[in-house]
């Protein structure tokens, strides 16, 4: 089966053609309709097998996995996702790999909304590479640059267990059930997109953290010209961190990839907006700390001592 | 140096912000306003090491031909080149291998008019995918599918001359004067964004000829629900596969791939508007053939006799 049969057999059925999309999958290119009072986000992530994932991963939690990641950055700028690209590199072309793969996919897109409207299919080493185009407000983008000293520093739900897991993937030491909730973490990130519509409009910065949060915190900063201060009780790490690796609980927290919550930054003037409508959302955010006109990441513990905190983050080289 | 770094130092210098580009690289997406009178195109495509371009061929070189057979799609679509997204896996870090890389890559947007405006940089076996966005006029895009029986086949330019550098690469048949003008063809493809203009206002369909012109023409007949008449003496193969080898130029003409010609559809109605268009502009375009009810390729010689033509071009899998 060549190139163009394969994706006709499993990826032409995720396409469904909309108002806006003029041109879908099977052409030189798509061609799309942007609403005029929306602007476009576009954000690329490539997975790469045996870097990013197992190569002995279930195809489907492949393809969804490299969704999730992409969606999470869709997320970070406030916006909600419409458009997916795919390009596949795959060393041999195998039926059942494919309709795996093609399932995942299709489980992804069809959970956030967002079609399918072309991409590549080449062989080579496994990885695949998913660009994605989302909408936002026309001037509502959040961007990584906005935050301001006084602003709170916040962050969108518990962190580490991603890390926990890559950590256990060796050793296996937790029974089946904390097993399966970190293994859920891992192959099933959320992307935050339900905070894009309330972030939009009391956000000063964002960013998904991908790299671990010190890193992330970190971009913002770079980004805003700033530095930042953490209070180490506020840090909320996952309760299975503090149940079997509670001394670590904080530097996997801090340190962690791959957990797809956003941090973002509030100025004092919006805390109670932003307070208001998560409540009414039923959302759980935590305010973890203070940009700080500083340049550079601290850690004040109960006590007051303020200790230097490395932006050190997953290294990709 | 991580992976911030790299993309600072060598691909930073290439995001150029202007008015449609609201948040350009170095955030979680970028934020484009796409004006409201144009409709926009998105086109992936991937090349990978050893398969679409060698490892040892100079990185500027792999940099310039990503960048141009994403271009070729674009031209294919009647639009014009806008942004670029580029997701680069690369085995290690080598400052001096994306110094050339970058400076191809800057090379390429900077001839077509193409903005830097994202991407990833992952660690693994060297690839290159790019996503390119272009615009063109709202409702003006010109899709496979919209080629009708009578309508004439046309080809943009000179054919074969990419599939002979490739079968010489190993044998070095020619003399450096007419290797040089190959592997020109081979290494610096010219993506036909000079005909948009001209093809967007008289085309009924299109196609950039990647895998061969049997081969992408055949996707506009399925498209379409048509099939197709070639005339053999028309089909332009380029000169120096008649001088080297007179009884192959047809063959590689037809299947050879790497051209990024256009193969483009008129309806009789339009052909004396286009012919005008075209020599208003000083281009040349080939009429090859016809369109016609039955499905499948046919080619006829000039004693009238009709063989079937294979749709073969080059098999990804």
């Amino acid at each position: 089966m060549n190139e163009f049969d394969l994706i006709k057999r499993y990826f032409k059925t995720l396409d469904s053609r909309q108002a806006d999309i003029l041109i879908g999958m099977g052409d030189d290119a798509a061609c799309l309709k942007i609403p005029p009072d929306k602007d476009l986000l576009v954000t690329t992530d490539t997975l790469v097998a045996n870097v990013h994932f197992l190569d002995s991963w279930d195809p489907y939690d492949i393809a969804y996995k490299a969704l999730m990641v992409n969606l999470s950055d869709i997320a970070a700028m406030g916006g909600s996702a419409r458009y997916a690209s795919l390009a596949l590199t795959l060393p041999e072309a195998n039926a059942d790999w494919l309709a795996r793969f093609s399932q995942g996919l299709k489980a992804g897109l069809e959970t956030y909304q967002t079609v399918l409207i072309g991409g590549d299919m080449t062989k080579g080493p496994l990885s695949i590479t998913i660009t994605l185009h989302g909408w936002v407000s026309s001037g509502k983008a959040i961007s990584r640059a906005g935050a301001r000293p006084r602003d709170s520093i916040w962050v969108s739900g518990n962190l580490g267990a991603a890390a926990l897991a890559v950590s256990d993937l060796q050793t296996s030491l937790f029974d089946s059930a904390d097993k399966s909730v970190l293994m859920e973490k891992l192959l099933r990130p959320k992307p935050r997109l339900d905070l894009a519509a309330i972030l939009q409009n009391v956000a000063s910065a964002a960013i998904d953290i991908s790299d671990g949060l010190a890193a992330d915190l970190n971009h913002i900063c770079e980004a805003s010209g700033v530095g930042a201060c953490l209070d180490f009780d506020a840090i909320p790490a996952h309760p299975l961190l503090k149940k079997h690796l509670a001394a670590k609980a904080i530097p996997f927290a801090l340190e962690g990839g791959d957990d797809y919550e956003l941090c973002f930054t509030l100025p004092l003037a919006r805390e109670s907006d932003c307070r208001k409508a998560l409540e009414k959302a039923g959302l759980t955010c935590y305010r973890i700390g203070e940009i700080q006109e500083t340049a550079g990441l601290r850690m004040t513990d109960k006590a007051g001592n303020i200790t230097a905190l490395s932006a050190r983050g997953y290294q990709h080289f």
